[in-house]
């Protein structure tokens, strides 16, 4: 229940409407998310986000974003950007603290703060190619979240627990996402 | 082998010479890659980036990077930031991208231009809890490539499939990865 008092500055009777307009339309569910891509030298590339698809219609950001990425001086880099997989750290965490906010938002829990700091570790004796036992990706990725919030900490654990539940990052990571690449 | 009129700006020298080195101090090569993250309002947060721990020390980006990320208008947000789950777009075009010049280095093949278009497809019934039978996170994701490079395309099909089977993001996204949230 939606308490008045409180605002995350989440609009939650917006989400709630959408997901009662979806019901009887699912097919404007279907979304797709874009980006483009573009080397410049060595391991840097700057990648460009603007147009996606969703609720039947094409959409717009309001502003078009580039990322640079590239690999850190101590691989024999530039570091112009930071690397492919710190840009998976972003993506987790952000996505973790929106939920936090539309769930506390939801139960009607007033946050003052939420700060968390991920760490992935990883032996990149996987990307090296050295040891085919040890994999390319993160061995383990933690998050620990500071919440300051009008709720005991039980139910600030529920609520985290919840958003978890609900972060299309968390599953994307979590669980195997099929990857199709080409060469056009 | 790596022929010395290429030059893709990537030191694949140094990177052998760090494979070789490694073999000697495999503790050397376990990285941990860090993330902060703080809560702005609604759905809007920014993570920064700088430091990283690995060669058996901190280490530190050159520059402090920081990346908003929020929902767009039409999830009734105000679209402050690409999505978190555009970031994993930008993650895996990226480390892709990197692999394919690194690839096309050792392979004594000059690249003039990588481009590539990625898209992820996603039903938002899953995030907003309306059907438990439909995942939270992105139920394909597809990869172009457009490469000019001097090379026919078989081999270039070649370097692309190298670059993936090396790829951080790659194995994360594809693969199941452990992650822990905790509340402090």
């Amino acid at each position: 229940m939606a308490n008045s008092t409180v605002n995350n500055g989440v609009n939650v009777d917006a989400l709630l409407a959408a997901r009662e307009a979806l019901k009887q339309a699912p097919e404007a569910a279907k979304f797709t998310w874009r980006a483009s891509c573009k080397w410049q030298n060595g391991t840097h590339s700057q990648t460009t986000i603007k147009g996606f698809h969703g609720l039947g219609a094409d959409q717009q950001h309001k502003t078009e974003t580039s990322f640079s990425a590239d690999h850190p001086e101590i691989f024999a880099s530039e570091d112009l950007g930071v690397t492919p997989v710190e840009y998976m750290l972003v993506g987790l965490a952000s996505c973790l603290t929106a939920g936090v906010a539309a769930v506390a938002q939801n139960r009607g829990v007033q946050l003052r703060s939420v700060e968390s700091r991920v760490e992935g570790t990883m032996d990149i004796q996987g990307i090296l190619g050295m040891d085919s036992q040890v994999r390319n990706g993160y061995d383990d990725i933690k998050i620990t979240f500071n919440i300051d919030a009008d709720a005991p900490k039980k139910e600030i654990e529920a609520i985290v627990a919840q958003s978890q539940k609900r972060s299309a990052v968390y599953d994307i990571i979590t669980n195997p996402t099929n990857v199709t690449v080409v060469v056009a």
